[in-house]
């Protein structure tokens, strides 16, 4: 068993984290740290755990870390990675699958982008396994950067197009569950706020923007013209990205489906929606579903991908990332399908 | 008209008085105070009042509110309203309507549901205008207690039979929207905690029991086998009261429907649904809407009453009051469908 | 009193004219034509109007509604306003509000877009009134196009750049709510596909397009290049309208606010939202919530706007304009605030 | 493998069936019946299956059924069950697991609940295997009867008390979540009827009260006083039963919750809630969290039970019996925690 260590365990992706390892075959969690809920039974915080999960939340300590684990998931926020992860690294041979946005960027881009300094520029590899083959059993990194939710579906979403050079401009116009804003109670999460509503920000500059460039532009060099508005919808979990897409050639519905069967060939988590995805048929599960129509009028493109922003765009995705460097099955312990 | 202050118009039930008295035909709120937000205009606030109100939040000022109010409403937490209310009745000819808990029990009763001492005991008219016909024009009393919500639900459901002396043992299982726990972020209140999900809360001894047991039982003088068991569910606003009554007499649902349509004639406000009631007949609205069944198998009936909770479970209801008070037509300014 | 006639009656939008016109003080609906409802009282189906409104549902009778009423709302499926609006009109001194799409477009762009022969192409005008100031009280025509709730929600958010003449390409990312899919049940609004999810539809040839390119060319002739996405959200009511528009210019936030500004100036139901419109803001109201965000990158802004689909989207809008069209004071029965 | 035939597979408890049996180590679906969708690819309707379930559907074929499957799940309708049950028991050893109410309750009662004569009546084994310990792998009846999804909620929520004869009368004032009624869009799961509000129906007679009393009464002989109110909240997944229920002594809430452990004791489905249970933490998942206080002014207590209607009130319990009496591990392919 690959024994795993989980840093900020009492947040939504440490959760999804537990549940996820709950049921996988070849790991299980041994450490799971929560500062101001040390000392409780983990199964008191997350009560769906209840039966399933002895741990005790623990302060951090890193030597017992190092020590207890192979596997270690920084599921903290962006800022607070940069302090552990060295630390973790150092004469250990613990890997980590940071979740959080701290390894994501170049070093001067996630200094500007955050408006911080970064403490501890290390080379991480950046991992959305289904687009990214330099992410497997033979990598030598011991640090993966699990991609940022949104970056996950818009990426997903332009890939295939992007990596035949066909995109002219792309707009990600996303909506996105509350659980990506985290189990903090705030004026967005506030219920009557939200329900029967739906809340854009960030309209043209949010974090995330930088993220969704560097993966375009890795695909399709050069291309930068990327622009992107996250709403939030009154959904917990999931993100439905629709990408609007001019292309510099004209296609048909048809062509693009070909395009993105073939691309995708192989990749047992992304999946063609009869019609247009659905967040209902991937809650909970680590599949991305895709859907597209091209516009018959121009050089345009609507493709639609929806995913769980805590398991694919977080968690999940990270236990694939986990399973892919560690040599097991990609799907194992995420091979279920979503709830509806 | 008559001049409105209204002292605590940052929250939920200030927010609703300002909404309700922008289409008031002879009543204008002239001052809001709200004291975090003093400076700033009502509508930067509450946007759904762009356009629509001109007033800036103010810092409570009790003697300036009494130079110029004719009625004070006191939308503020318990606790809060016994420390201006003396202050505002003394040297004014102000009547107040207080909206919080404060003046709603019997000193002793209040001190022991709430755990507080009271500092300012003062009498006031507990008022459900359509059970309580000595609040009119002629009041003498310049301080209203205004009722809670469950209890205006509760009160409403029962009250036919109270008054028949007709009850056993009543429980109220009360359903209610979120919006009644304030507008201050909370666990309860965030949406992922609350969608797709009901909360069950203070399972047998709720504040508002008390209220409740005064009020059945100055209909059924004696009774009080009461119990109320409130839930929080996936609804911004209206409670939604399931009262289960177990009564002395075997009753048909004809019975029961003709005493109620009886009790309630002439109060323009309680209405009866075809079959059950719903939250969206009276959503925003002042109404009362009403259903029942007898049970065939035993003395039991199952009574329905649906209310919004901020609107006749408080500031629709408070309005009402006003109205009453100063010999106006009960329904002015309030006589407007609910929204679905 | 202006005496109205509703035809179609027992839809949303029919309820909604009934729920505005109960507090009309200027205009009072005296039938209501509902096929399959008739005989029952309106307020047995639409209960949220018991109290409010004694009309009987009754069969369509164009003599009766010719010989009883001033104005005729047409609030039925398209393709069928067609068939009674040349007899109302015939021999009588009606007005007609056609809710329905059958006069909102050229004859050739209905029949093509809706594929159907019209059958009876008369001269109507299109009206939003804050964007057409033909439409007064002088009018001469008798028959107004009452737009479709996308076109609106996208033409208040372009138009103060399109009468400027800024436009390049404009793509309307639309979010509704679904009741602007009728009441009659269907997959889209089965509760378990619809909460916790989002369903995007028609991602490049909604209906609404021909609209929306019709009423942008207008403000800038010769201008085509939208595009249109709509995506019901789990909301029973509203339209958020997301556009991503590409400017000829660049622009600045500032600038983009002051256009609007002063385009709207005057305009009582067009308001600007603190930072972001929301639905809760302009619920169950006639109000127009506006915000906006200049890409600080490249000649992009992107522009929100809210709505209620079934008031500015619809009903509230047909009163608006029966409003000015009778010479009243356009926010008459309709100055009320959204209900958050 | 055990293979399994599921018939009527198309709605949400047979969806349910495959989705939990995507993942049981020892069990696979072999058949999928449902008459409207034959030939269509399962995962065209179920989409969250896609890449998990390559079965067609078929028309029923009992005699095919027979040869391929060793445990049959009948996922129709009442009324339908017994049509095919005695022709799949004839000449087989198919064991039949009957998720409908045709074999739940005594002929006589069946009959007259259902309002319709029994066609084939045949000894069954009722089976919430938590109270029914007969239930095990040596049981030689080969008709299960799975239980309905309130009887589940509520039986569970009142089973300790009754086995110790302590009830005195219990109301089950049930909420629960929409696709207890099943995919075909209806008035009750009309998004808009549903969103903001509560449906209560058949206040004092449902169908499932005969099958409470049938329960609760085998566990404590001779008691049927129970009522049963059950409301539609605006929830797709899951049933909150709040029990009320009077007691023949005084109980503290550490007496009941004593008297709960120990029942329970060593049944992994049943877990304890910190507090009060969540719908949340029970989603997708087997288990049923309870939760409970004794009222201190009588011999009232107030418990809770938190189950998924779909899960544990069907289809997961449904695969729960299959493993007892297949003589696998109760919990085999079900040991997961609830998605939050």
């Amino acid at each position: 068993m690959i024994k795993i260590g989980i840093v900020g365990a009492s947040g939504y992706t440490g959760e999804e984290l537990l549940r996820l390892l709950a049921n996988h075959p070849s790991a299980e969690a041994v450490v799971a740290t929560a500062r101001a809920a040390a000392g409780k039974k983990v199964s008191s915080i997350h009560e769906n755990l209840k039966g399933l999960c002895d741990l005790t939340f623990e302060e951090p300590d890193y030597e017992k870390i190092k020590k207890e684990c192979d596997i270690v998931f920084m599921a903290v926020p962006h800022g607070t990675a940069m302090d552990a992860v060295p630390e973790i690294l150092k004469d250990s041979k613990c890997k980590i699958i940071d979740l959080s946005a701290d390894y994501r960027l170049k070093t001067d881009v996630f200094e500007e982008v955050y408006g911080m300094k970064h403490k501890a520029p290390i080379d991480a590899v950046y991992a959305i396994p289904e687009v990214h083959p330099e992410v497997n059993k033979n990598l030598k990194d011991r640090l993966i950067a699990n991609p940022g939710c949104f970056p996950t579906g818009a990426t997903l979403a332009a890939a295939p197009l992007a990596a035949a050079g066909l995109l002219k401009s792309v707009i990600f116009d996303s909506k996105t569950g509350v659980t990506g804003a985290g189990n903090t109670p705030s004026a967005t999460s506030h219920y009557p706020n939200l329900a029967e509503n739906i809340i854009p920000y960030k309209l043209t500059a949010h974090r995330h923007l930088a993220e969704m460039v560097q993966e375009v532009s890795r695909l399709q060099p050069g291309f930068e013209n990327v622009s992107f508005t996250p709403h939030v919808i009154p959904v917990s979990r999931g993100i439905l990205t629709t990408a609007h897409i001019e292309t510099t050639e004209k296609l048909t519905t048809a062509d693009v489906k070909k395009m993105y069967e073939d691309y995708y060939d192989g990749k047992p988590f992304v999946q063609f929606a009869e019609s247009v995805p659905s967040l209902a048929n991937v809650r909970g599960s680590n599949f991305c579903h895709i859907g597209m129509e091209a516009d018959a009028r121009n050089n345009r493109v609507v493709v639609l991908s929806a995913i769980d922003n805590l398991v694919k765009g977080a968690s999940g995705q990270a236990i694939q990332n986990m399973n892919i460097i560690c040599g097991l099955k990609e799907t194992e312990g995420l091979w279920f399908p979503g709830l509806i």
